[in-house]
């Protein structure tokens, strides 16, 4: 018997005037109870979710992420995350796509299906095909016994906590921390970086809290922001690289709650087609957070404003005054470390979908035709 | 000294009055031009230009294959063809993401870029970074003497005639045909299928230029299905497998040229927030060609149905009966192998888009703000 520690208390509202923007709020919280428990006093990292032995590990030949939806997003960021600390080739599969396609996996294949209720159908369906195939299974997900933390090996637990409203926002971020945490044990365990590069990262990871709270006490910008745009039907999220999977996220939390046709497109694949709908007026919003890319970014950017596009662009602090010139409007975020920029950069785009959302009188909590958990296929 | 075979004359519009028209038209005679010179009187595969020894082959980890836009859904059902025919990995990565992100390259990759112009600026700068990082570099390309057609070191040319339309059609499909034999022969060098069983595939491909020829006999239907639908603002395109592949072409067919917003999703992943987007009469394109996923795609499509959508099903003869009880109208395609059936569902997307095109009053052959040939990164 598993016993669940939420109760219905903690599952009200709290004065929010609705679950999505309670549980926006509750993402600095969602993030420490994620990661502190994990560390020990020396910043070292604590995970007995990861069963594999070093030698498990040397042995792996790769890791696919299964998941949908946001918690596809997130195994994005954690793609890159992990490919960059553990240097091991990661694959990240829409589960539904995954269980027709005679992957290849094998013993030597770790599995992490990312679910934040744990009974996605198609995740829990892709971990079984998986685990057949002689798969290490591990599932990253927020609900204490669900039926994938069941049927998994290994089971990381993201404790954001409750999640009511249907657009996932703590969960999202805190799966990207469990996977930022995985990469960084898994470098640890096969040596693959020098411990004191780890606990630099790992400082890092302790600041994202209070540097969420700052983005959440600057939210009026974003608030008036979308009050003025919501007469738009049409909406495109660009970005390069991690930017990319942020404005996917983005894009999609626009689009299941405010139910604006919002579409995210890598920045460079705009030309080879997409570009061609853009008019006077057409919103974009433009990631540009990663440094080496910033110069593609602008270039990007200059070619929808030729267009007339209406551009918002986020990015980070320093790099704020700078891209005034090419948006219309600029919404910055802390620096932090590039690689650990889309726990910063997607919480203004929540913001601007919640907005959005209230603005045209959607119902934010529970939008048409949508559920909380897909447990069917 | 390259010399280029192609004349003015052969450029010119010969009574259609589109280029994209008249290359449409042209798919039976490029898909014949790229496979006859390959085959042998027995109907074996000749492909010199796979320099690889079967050695080579057989020390190969993987392969990459780079691109961008429509070029980029070619690669998409290129991985599908050559992971089943010669059961090796295979990435499909967008050019522009691709150099950007320290990607695992070296000299057990094969790497092929997928580029109808071969001067894709960032499919070139892609492939100049595989070949420095020691991987062999191949290309598929339309044009004799190209940049990537230089610098690469095996080249397949799709013999598809000039392409003067910005929307690509009949390049789409040889390069989609070219990579079926460079898959089909590296399974043949790699004694990964038995003669008998890639000589049965090489029978269909032949088949392929007379059953497109057939759809192209039967575009009435689709015209006057196209000029019912002028109105839709959206559109959503949806398939599992190779059939989401060949939505996310059409998709771009119709985005570019006729100025719809349309998106492709892989039908599962439509509950995870798309589905949202749904309304009465919203135009909801469904792609069912392969027989084992039939099931899931036709209840995907009551899902959309349920929303009030109007569905079109692509579909092959033999399901056609079958399908009209879950969409508004059916279209079907020549059965063939499932592995080939992209080269047949693709030409009604095609068809669709070029009379949305016409009927919504757009310069099909020069659609706004794109450019043939992207060589600017």
């Amino acid at each position: 018997i598993y016993k669940v520690t939420w109760d219905l208390e903690s599952a009200e509202k709290g004065g929010y005037e609705h679950f999505m923007l309670k549980e926006m709020y509750e993402q600095p919280k969602a993030v420490r109870d994620t990661l502190m428990p994990r560390l020990d006093d020396e910043n070292r990292i604590l995970l007995d979710e990861l069963s594999l032995t070093p030698e498990q590990l040397n042995h792996l030949k790769k890791i696919i992420i299964i998941a949908c939806g946001t918690a596809w997003h997130a195994g994005l960021v954690g793609k890159a995350a992990i490919e960059k600390f553990v240097r091991i080739p990661v694959e990240v599969e829409i589960a539904s796509e995954f269980r027709y396609r005679d992957p290849f996996v094998d013993e030597r294949t770790l599995v992490i299906a990312v679910s934040q209720s744990g009974e996605t159908a198609d995740t829990l369906a892709a971990l079984r095909e998986a685990k057949m195939k002689g798969a290490h299974v591990m599932t990253v997900t927020n609900v204490v016994g669900s039926r994938i933390s069941r049927e998994a090996q290994d089971v990381f637990y993201t404790w954001a906590g409750p999640e009511i409203a249907v657009a996932s926002t703590k969960a999202y971020i805190t799966q990207v921390m469990a996977l930022y945490l995985i990469g960084l044990k898994m470098a640890e365990l096969r040596a693959q970086m020098p411990q004191e590069e780890i606990t630099k990262i790992v400082q890092e990871l302790k600041e994202l809290p209070s540097k969420i709270q700052q983005i959440l006490d600057h939210q009026e910008k974003i608030k008036e922001l979308a009050n003025k745009q919501i007469h738009q039907h049409h909406a495109f999220y660009i970005g390069r690289g991690l930017d990319d999977y942020t404005a996917r996220e983005g894009s999609l939390k626009l689009k299941e709650i405010s139910y604006v046709h919002s579409e995210a497109i890598a920045a460079g694949e705009l030309k080879h087609g997409t570009i061609a709908l853009l008019e006077k007026g057409t919103l974009v919003v433009a990631m540009a957070t990663q440094e080496p890319l910033y110069d593609k970014m602008v270039s990007n950017m200059k070619e929808v404003k030729a267009r007339g596009a209406y551009v918002i662009a986020v990015t980070k602090a320093s790099l704020e005054k700078e891209m005034q010139q090419s948006a219309d409007v600029v919404f910055s975020v802390p620096d932090t470390l590039d690689i650990l920029s889309p726990v910063l950069s997607v919480v203004p785009l929540q913001l601007f979908s919640y907005y959005m959302a209230v603005a045209r009188g959607a119902d934010v909590d529970k939008p048409k035709n949508l559920a909380k958990s897909v447990t069917v296929e």
